[in-house]
């Protein structure tokens, strides 16, 4: 049985493994001083052509939107996020348990528009009774987005045009960056996020790590003390080599986009395969998560060989499904798919 | 050079990469829902003699203790600890930030005692003020101490009863646990622990794993919901086969024990090696952190060859020193820091 | 000039003043241990025919409503309100700063309706990552709410009953109680409030007090150490006499009801007089808060005579305007009001 | 029966009380708007001679130091004060709730040394692991102290200086500020204290008023936004006239220091009082906390006929009490008190 339940079923990329082997015994300081954690970093101020930002290594994804959220805030100021954001529904309140409201505006397709966090904005201080409420105090987009999707690089500057009218820095979820940059629907690159937002992290752990996340600071702008905050929100892993290791090998050779590459190769044929069936989709995702929607039939067929998310069950008894491929996804599961589908 | 600053400079014990390597590919849940947690699981809780117990896996530490004390106090309550503790020192304020007090006891050696614990209690309710202080809800211990040191089954008991009188927890951090219980002063065994406690950790991140603990309600009474909590605290991992896999070999064939032994062999020949040049002792441990007191002669000898930390400078220009010994300590090592100092 | 832009714009009743004054030099003790609260209690016992209650009295709205959300839920919990609930819109985030989330459902002027609450709470729990996601542990409904519309008993009932059967509690913000029990449209009593809910506060500070609202649990189950948290959340009031005093007065000769009906009464005649102009309303009021649409030519005519609020400014140049009357609205300032309406 | 258990026993101030009442109705708007409060910011500035001072009226004294200190630190500093400081022992933890460490200095009869803060900030940066450690980012002191006792303007300098060293601000608790003030033990004025410290409040509560406290930034530097950081800590009163009109009234004329003179003349009546039968003294408090040290007879001599609190019971039997004296105190009472003690 093959699993498309979602992009970390697996371990993590073999060279990964390989590296970890390698160095198993070479003694290292800790808490992220390590000589692995600090060649990572180069590498990756390399990548993204910012000699002087700042970066820091976490292990998940909620812990690392917690920590810099509740570390660029103020006290008294609140998030804004599309109202399908990871923030605003799959964290267990993690922004809240910090002290601050998520402020969530509509969705389009997981995406923001920059019109409507600008009417936001100008309403919010139109308002009189403004102080009595939550000050919006940065933005956070995911890139690719919850549904899959990405933004334009129109769509990115146009965001980024507005928080800088009001001050408020733009932060990037990039749990599954590689994914959305990889996707032949994307027009920016790595540089261009960098340069695009006030601070992003670049996931890992759904693009070929066991787990990590690293977090950026494009200009070097990290607010004061943060390896102490980081602490204080139980984010700082002692044996920091493990995260340092995995992403200095990531981004050694072009391994992170070639990884995302490969993801977005194996979601492209399997939107292929349920196309040509006839098969619907509840939208067109440009990257490794792909909607499909299928008859009470269609999910027979798969029923016990194929392993997939049910996101929403429609009156007509059809389901909205989702197939996630990764870095790991082996073509031999895209051919097993394909043949058990009854149409094809 | 080597280093005995920390029982964290090396990677992970070798069977847990293999064992890393041989699952990579298989496909797996997330969220702790993999097989590798569950046989992890299985194999702590026949460690312990608890066939109830609830177990949950988390990364690191401070992650650890905050996320089980915050799970456990009200609102309004804090959690006594020695003063040395390390969630009332080196935790950056994690306990705080989830929004407790830590209230502090005197320490004997890195501990607290049952009777001044019980004075203390006492006190507080004798208070006619008390409503308008913390109430304390829960004592947190370290086994084996920020020191070093280890409780004796009496101390434990004895700590325990007092707990039971006023009905609070006992919690115990087991960063070191192993290093504490593979010591020969050690007369408490795992299943002790679990039995003499309401909630203890298993630590990995010292122990073996590249990161890692186990929480343990030994009568399976975790609060409800204590999934939510971990994730609102950011303390989720989505690859939990990560520490499914490193506990599960762990905990397979008495490795963790087995491990924590060599820690502690090593420790003690450290000792000889500084007693027999006639080094004195900042306090006698016996598990596997040592602090030898050396002179400035002594430290010019190991300096640039062997790393250790300075805990302590003294006013007659000695200073207490911390020797920590691990899983990976090496003979070797000892051999050549045997031939370093100047009386040997 | 006379203002309607709230019902805070007076001191206190005069009863209250002088009850200051009598008792002012008696000496009791502080932090509601006094025999003015004791006997405000007793007082309010009885009007809410709940002998066994336990009422608590803090000093403002945000306040309370945050230190009992807190006081209720577990740190994961989040509670649900209108998405134009006080706690959702107008408390800087209170509720946030204490952990928790506010999980919006949509208003309907104002309310929210039992059914939508069911099936979001059935929807939560057949979602499978509701482990992952904030648990609904509250419901938070105001009476009169935002709007100055009123729940009927029937309503209350339903929510109540949806309450129940997801075994959480329900909570009513009675900043404005007394001017929602008045209203002719109210089908229900305080006792029926006392009856319909878990917890819910009677408001002061807008119904003839300086400041004050009254906590009531009816059945007695507050929270155990209730007193300690109020304090931690910096609510406890050390000259509790001034609350106690305040609430012995007013439940008095049903002193709070009488002066309730009064700002009912000017409410009604406003309505009248709007009416009497063709003006038309946002929304059909019952209560002390009234909506209507004025023309540019009606505000001029008001203006730097009458003070009020605008609530929305249409596109027509017209605006949704609030006029708020109190316990301390004078017939007088209606007749000013009245002969000031171009058509009137 | 006369009390000497605190010195809030009583309600406010009778002019107070008669402004209350002469502007009860005149139409004010809430939240700190109104015009009392304007005026008394103005009389507050030129009592302290810092026409720039920002000023802000909140309700009581734990949620002002909890809210000033929470909108001063940054979310991993922590606040240094005595051990016996108020918001390390009777605040039930509201520092913590917001999320920050009171970091604990020793107190010498209520007060901290300069010297010894200047070690415990010297000794925190001087260890290689205070990035673990909570940073202190504040310097809280009460004048006067919980022990009645005072600072002297050398002592208030000294630790001014090692503040500004570190850059970190000095808060003084006025809660008792004017009882301070008014000793003649004193060698500071009320524009000394705003020199002398970055923020500080004016005690309301405990000398004259029902309830409030006058936070000052003497400079004007309040942190951006602090209406609504106050807002969300539920710490903003509606009807904000009723503290406008109690500091408006108490610096009119004098009075806040001529009413804490008082206050201070009865308190060292009480002092010859006891001295004049032998008692002797837990120790010499020149402001209107008395802490005589009472035999089982002296004590037997008051039993029901003067209340006063027992601080600390003595193993020979006797008991270490406190006195509290306040602008309310009748000489009355002091000669009821002379007449009942056994030696005098």
């Amino acid at each position: 049985m093959y699993s498309f339940t979602c992009d970390y079923t697996e371990g993590a990329h073999p060279k990964i493994l390989e590296r970890l082997a390698e160095t198993n015994f070479i003694q290292e300081p800790g808490y992220g001083e390590d000589s692995f954690c600090a060649s990572a970093k180069e590498r990756i101020r390399k990548a993204i052509a910012c000699p002087e930002a700042d970066i820091f290594f976490l292990t998940g994804g909620t812990q690392t939107n917690c920590t810099v959220i509740d570390g660029l805030l103020k006290p008294f100021e609140g998030v804004i996020a599309a109202k399908t954001g990871h923030i605003a529904v799959h964290e267990a309140g993690a922004i809240e348990f910090s002290g601050h409201k998520v402020l969530t505006l509509p969705q389009h397709e997981g995406k923001i528009l920059a019109e409507e966090l600008s009417a936001y904005l100008k309403g919010f201080y139109a308002d009189d009774t403004w102080p009595h409420m939550v000050r919006p105090g940065m933005v956070y987009i995911s890139f690719s987005t919850e549904y899959g999707t990405i933004y334009s690089r129109a769509e990115l500057e146009a965001i980024k045009s507005v928080c800088g009218k009001y001050e408020i820095p733009l932060f990037i979820d990039g749990a599954r960056l590689g994914y959305g940059l990889a996707s032949p629907a994307a027009d920016v690159s790595l540089q261009d996020i960098a340069r695009l937002c006030d601070v992003f992290y670049i996931g890992g752990t759904k693009v070929g790590a066991l787990c990590g996340e690293a977090v950026v600071f494009p200009i070097g702008d990290a607010p004061e003390n943060f390896f102490t905050h980081i602490k204080m929100h139980g984010a700082l892993l002692a044996k920091g080599r493990l995260l340092g290791i995995q992403f200095d090998t990531l981004f050694t050779d072009g391994l992170y986009m070639e990884i995302s590459r490969h993801a977005i190769d194996m979601a492209l044929k399997i939107k292929e395969i349920f196309a040509s069936c006839g098969v619907p989709f509840f939208m067109d995702s440009p990257t490794n998560q792909q909607f499909p929607i299928l008859t009470p039939d269609q999910m027979a067929a798969l029923d016990g060989k194929v392993a997939y998310e049910i996101w929403e069950r429609l009156p007509d008894g059809r389901a909205v499904t989702r197939f996630a491929t990764s870095w790991a996804t082996k073509p031999e599961a895209l051919e097993f798919l394909a043949l058990l589908l009854p149409n094809s």
